[in-house]
């Protein structure tokens, strides 16, 4: 066997020239891990409203040419100079929400968000400020510093963590991003347990939140989505309740409608769908006196929240998170134990599968509003 | 002596007849306090915003004629049946911030926001929806349950506290709203020692923030005011810093240069003005990650609050606080003690007085810029 230690790789990577274009299937060049750099063969990648968002071309900060992709699970290739914590062949999860244990943020112990390759990272840039990709001559961006819709990708050392290798990566990929964000709202907010729950939107990550609230013992769990088809699916997480604020009469408000409800409001709310509109909602369907709102879903650009200061004064929280507070290196491989021993539901949201190749019919599925999760084999 | 328990009794208040106007000393009549209601013969008391924004016509829940204030220390004349908290003789504090230890939300031990006497209160009457005050054969409405500019006032037994009878009733009026509010926004929210924290506002609550943040061991307290007149107050009662934005070269954000001047931002911030383009300011001050922003100012009706979800996607969480999150009936009597062994300051913030006739004025201090607070000598 030939080995590519070293050597640029050949591969095929799925590549959006511009802002608003499909994903085209391209062979790239991919150099070498540089030092603390780490170079993965993503085997399985999902697909999330995140990539589309850049996508489209609504993102004003996203930069073009680049290979998008951020839930990805792969087999290390190769590694840098200085990279101790993985090494080839292991399992890996490449984390956008990187991990440093050295930064300001890191050492606080009050957050996940690592500030070590922040700024790069968001350039679509390895921290020494260049990429790693070439396509027809051309330097090709990073993508949220793990651009997984490639067959073989570059990451910092501080934004991977290898996994247990007898784990599924069709199914752990999926953990890079949205239920990994659904269970740390849920599970790092102190007193779900007993309480009522709201959650808007029953995407992936709203359906992670239900399930997760179910797990910890959360009392009611009340689903929200304008789409009816998602009352069996979030029953089936462990929902107690749906509401379609599409069908409530007169154009009575979701939050009034959930107020009646539940006696005076939810003791928490989660927005899982990224409308300021209805993190509006959320936080006013809270109880008086003690509700907490959590906005998890990412908003488009410019666009703001806002409420009356009275709902803050009489008692409501609002807050929000990123990846779910988890620390991804110190955190996910016992999230991967938790799948492994039943205790954390994975195979359950990916209702579609496609080849590499059929990549951008996963983006159409994940619109079609019957998908939870689409994950594309890369190989 | 001729008693004048079950009698109704005459004597002086200021009323305000109309929205906007001035008040005007009348002489009411006071009926004897229902069952469960306490009379009480004011001695002192102070004037806050909150009295000038519904004498104003500012609020729009306003009902008037109204007798205003809820600042106030005095001595029970009188009690209902069933009144076992207060007798005859005991020097009270009127509390705007019921406290049942009945209700949902007394028993939650989550909030101080009781629920009985909520709604008639905010109507301007007594529990069962009737006044206690007559002026020219007129009913007068109560206000805040309180209503202190008056020589006697009648109020729900759960909105009274009993406090050390050797403690000056000017000085402890004052924990009648302000000073409470100040030291509860700060003793009920962990994590200020040894943290960093900016309070924006010093007027009587904005000071006190900043003296219980001192004496809670905060490591930083920055001060902001538009008035630079107040940066003695500040340092006086604890403040290492001071910044008046108006000050700021070019126009640059308030916010932008408290995240420069602290390497990333506050710990805690806490607003002191109603203003809700201030409230902005703080929630945006605060360090990303962990930086916690409480609302304690009360802002003009229909204004609204409003910021980028990712302010708090990105770990800033938005709370705010009424009456300090302080219950009066439990906590009142320990805050007198407080005072009277020098750990809590109350006679700093009385920098005028008034007598009665004058209560006009007293409204006029408050606008001056020179007034931390204005104690009104009801007798």
């Amino acid at each position: 066997m030939v080995t590519t230690v070293g050597q640029v790789i050949k591969c095929k990577a799925a590549v959006c020239w511009a802002a608003g274009e499909e994903l085209k299937i391209e062979e790239v060049e991919v150099a070498p891990p540089g030092a603390h750099e780490v170079r993965i063969k993503i085997i399985y990648t999902g697909i999330c409203h995140t990539d589309e968002y850049t996508r489209s071309g609504r993102d004003p900060e996203g930069v073009f040419p680049v290979i998008l992709g951020h839930e990805g699970g792969g087999i290390v290739e190769s590694v840098g100079e200085g990279v101790t914590d993985v090494a080839p062949g292991d399992h890996v999860v490449p984390l956008y929400t990187a991990e440093c244990r050295e930064c300001k943020f890191c050492k606080s112990g009050k957050t996940n968000l690592c500030g070590k390759v922040r700024a790069t990272q968001g350039q679509g840039l390895m921290p020494d400020r260049t990429s790693r990709f070439t396509c027809r001559g051309q330097s090709i961006y990073h993508f949220m510093g793990t651009s997984t819709f490639s067959q073989y990708t570059v990451v910092a050392d501080v934004s991977v963590v290898a996994v247990n290798k007898t784990a599924p990566l069709d199914k752990v990929c999926l953990l890079g991003c949205g239920i990994t964000t659904a269970w740390g709202a849920v599970t790092k907010q102190p007193g779900i347990k007993g309480s009522s729950v709201a959650v808007f939107g029953c995407g992936a990550i709203g359906l992670g939140v239900i399930s997760t609230a179910a797990m910890v013992g959360a009392s009611r769990i009340i689903a929200i989505d304008m789409n009816s088809k998602k009352e069996e699916w979030a029953k089936r997480m462990g929902a107690t309740d749906f509401v379609n604020p599409m069908t409530l009469p007169g154009g009575k408000r979701i939050q009034d409608h959930l107020i009646e409800i539940t006696d005076g409001g939810l003791d928490f709310t989660f927005d899982a769908t990224g409308n300021v509109k209805v993190m509006r909602a959320a936080l006013e369907a809270c109880h008086k006196g003690w509700g907490v709102s959590t906005i998890i879903g990412v908003a488009a650009a410019g666009e703001e929240i806002s409420t009356r200061p009275f709902q803050l004064v009489t008692g409501r929280v609002w807050r929000g998170t990123a990846f779910g507070g988890v620390k991804g290196r110190t955190e996910l491989p016992g999230l991967v134990e938790d799948y492994l021993h039943d205790k954390l539901k994975i195979d359950e949201y990916v209702t579609h599968r496609r080849q590499f190749a059929e990549i951008n019919e996963g983006f159409h599925d994940m619109h079609s509003g019957e998908c939870i999760r689409c994950v594309v084999n890369m190989e």
